[in-house]
């Protein structure tokens, strides 16, 4: 075998045979291809796509690149959600333990954010005591007791997915259908979970904005899923403003803490619950998890899973030393507030990191305290920003600009979720 | 700058400013921009392809990152010429001492053979004594003095051009006209010539087997030449069959010879004559080259060059120890002789190299006894192979399979001289 053969296929448009993918992965995984080799190829797939059947040869060697967890220890069925992120996306908190309160097993093995939407290991680190690095055996510990987890992804897990993603980063190769479904779709694969729900995000706020491509990327994740025996349900959902009112790490802990205790956000609730829906009925599972949510079921299976991970759920969240309002220029109703603009913005208070290795702030981010359809006075105000470096203020403000609209009449009700996906498996 | 900036602006297919061409090539040539992220641009490059003004600033800033030799103080029209590879092309040893004779200077500086197509300076090398590596000064005053110099171009010249070529040839991103072009002028233009014939091959022995694509690049040269302040002309010719009947380094060097001393084949003797009219109108020099080949002048210009560089011009080439005839299966006419066919046989053989660091052999190489056109009776050879290393002959006979054609009737005669494509300078 030889990466330049492989490489050259590519670029002229030929279908990789299975033995050449496989060849690559392991081989690049290994360090025996180079990167600028693995660069190249990575370019020719940008440009010429993969097929179902190289994506799925492609995947499976990625998965094969490390172990694949057995939870079949667990007792229960295990199933699980992947969200393509959003701005004030915290529904993984509130959903894990819901969806575990009704009782499936729910293996949440989770990365970092990175950009303008945020990762939910940097939001649960805002409690304090609390692990996202568990061993393999403590993981499925946690998962066998509590019935879910949420940690971090081992460098065990699909390795070549590690290599290439920061190397997709640094070649302008992550805007490729094929490699993002293959690098999401991996990892989850080889967590080990039966089922699983992808909450692909749509709008200015979201990584797809367009939503012909967030159904195609869905698509191709389902069949991934479904190719590797997994059972898989994708939701599109909207990304046009953000979900609930709070954006940025503890904020949002808090606004899932409300959530739990029976109140939140009207949209955080509803995403929720159709999420935790599909998943319950992927797993098998016949269960209400709105009632789990009214009754405090979903709120102490999430203190459980904080205490078995070494975390004290009583804790006070810490809060940002500074806040700073933007007001509405005039009375009306927010007919818009662009989620993409809220996100930026919140990240570059230092909620969100730019690259991989920068530190996140627990404390900053931004209320949202007028969202699309609510009436608004002039003066009041609608976006609160909670400031840990005032140095970053101004950068944020500058964000924001053409973020809020107001007009004299509310707009129509926004439709969350927009799409669903349906895997073949009945 | 950001190399990512510059990846993801030609990926999606828009044209690159100047000031990021110019950083990319200085950036990357100095080891600031790593050898992935050249990789990846060069693959969406092959890709979008880099209109004309794109290609200039890129041609340009590859020759900015070296020197450009100045050869004003030579006191003659500087001309050189530059060919894209044919099977049995020794017409650079002919054609420099050639037109130096006729009055203009030229200076020829080359590179080795790569592939199935050999190199002149592997050529040259059979000639003992003669050196292919000479410094600035040492070029200058050989120039100056005979009038005409055969050397390697210095890590000087063009020093991006040395590193992404290496590139190119590991990540499958030769085939790219814009960087095919830019590579071969960035080298002729920052030699110092001041006019430039190109021979732009076509056929099944060339690298662009295809005429269109083979035009393409040929404008695609003759503008960036003349973007440049150098008058340039292309010639596309016929690389069907070998040029000649010696393929293989002291065979062409013995072939050459005889061309100089006033025989030679006829189709040798056209191309180095068409080229020679061509270089002598480009360095406005009114001389009639075929007077100075039939009158042994320009054998003496060649025997000077080579004492000039510490050869001896009156040493025996060596030959090889061994010789296979390949015979004809029938009698009748040679209707075909492929080009590609005896080009890999003679590689094979030891005449040429698959890396840049392999050696080649002096001696191995084919004579085609016969050429298209050619009656032969059955039994008789076709091609005699020489034969340095008896392992490699079984390889060499396998690339000759369906190389010679024989039929009842000669094919028409061959057209060596497809178009010209002249620059845009009066």
């Amino acid at each position: 075998m030889n990466a330049l053969d492989v490489i050259r296929a590519k670029r002229d448009g030929q279908p990789l045979p299975d033995e050449q993918i496989t060849w690559f992965i392991d081989a690049y995984t290994k360090g025996v291809v180079p990167d600028e080799q693995a660069a190249a190829l990575l370019m020719a797939i940008v440009w010429r796509g993969m097929d179902p059947h190289e994506l799925t040869t492609w995947t499976a060697a990625m998965i094969a690149s490390g172990e694949r967890l057995d939870l079949s220890s667990v007792g229960r069925p295990t199933v699980d959600k992947h969200s393509t992120g959003g701005v004030g996306d915290k529904v993984s908190l509130p959903l894990v333990p819901l969806v575990a309160a009704c009782g499936a097993a729910v293996p949440q093995l989770s990365g970092r954010g990175l950009g303008h939407t945020g990762g939910t290991l940097d939001k649960m680190e805002c409690i304090r005591g609390w692990r996202a690095h568990l061993e393999p055996d403590e993981l499925l510990a946690v998962l066998s007791e509590v019935g879910c987890v949420i940690c971090a992804a081992g460098p065990g897990l699909a390795p070549a997915d590690g290599k290439l993603y920061a190397l997709r980063d640094v070649t302008g190769t992550v805007e490729s259908i094929p490699l993002i479904a293959s690098s999401i779709m991996s990892k989850k694969i080889a967590e080990g979970t039966r089922a699983l729900v992808l909450d692909v995000k749509v709008g200015s706020g979201a990584f797809m904005p367009d939503i012909d491509q967030a159904r195609q990327l869905a698509e191709t994740m389902v069949e991934l899923g479904e190719a590797n025996g997994v059972r898989t349900t994708a939701l599109l959902t909207s990304m046009d403003t953000p979900i609930g009112r709070a954006v940025g790490n503890a904020l949002e802990v808090t606004e899932a803490l409300d959530l739990l205790a029976g109140g939140g956000p009207a949209d955080l609730r509803e995403i929720t619950l159709a999420l935790a829906n599909e998943m319950l009925a992927l797993a098998g599972v016949d269960a209400d998890p709105a009632a789990a949510l009214d009754d405090g079921r979903g709120l102490e299976k999430f203190r459980a899973m904080v205490r078995a991970q070494g975390g004290d759920p009583d804790v006070t969240l810490p809060t940002a030393g500074q806040r700073h309002q933007v007001t509405a220029a005039e009375a009306g109703f927010v007919t818009r507030l662009d989620a993409r603009g809220v996100g930026v913005a919140a990240w570059r208070l230092g909620a969100g990191r730019a690259r991989k290795e920068d530190p996140v702030s627990a404390t900053a981010g931004i209320i949202c305290r007028a969202k699309p359809g609510e009436p608004v006075s002039a003066g009041q105000p609608v976006l609160e920003l909670h400031i840990d470096d005032p140095a970053r203020l101004a950068g944020a403000l500058e964000a924001l600009a053409g973020a809020i609209e107001i007009g004299p009449e509310p707009p129509p009700p926004p439709t969350l979720i927009l799409e669903r996906i349906p895997g073949r498996t009945p």
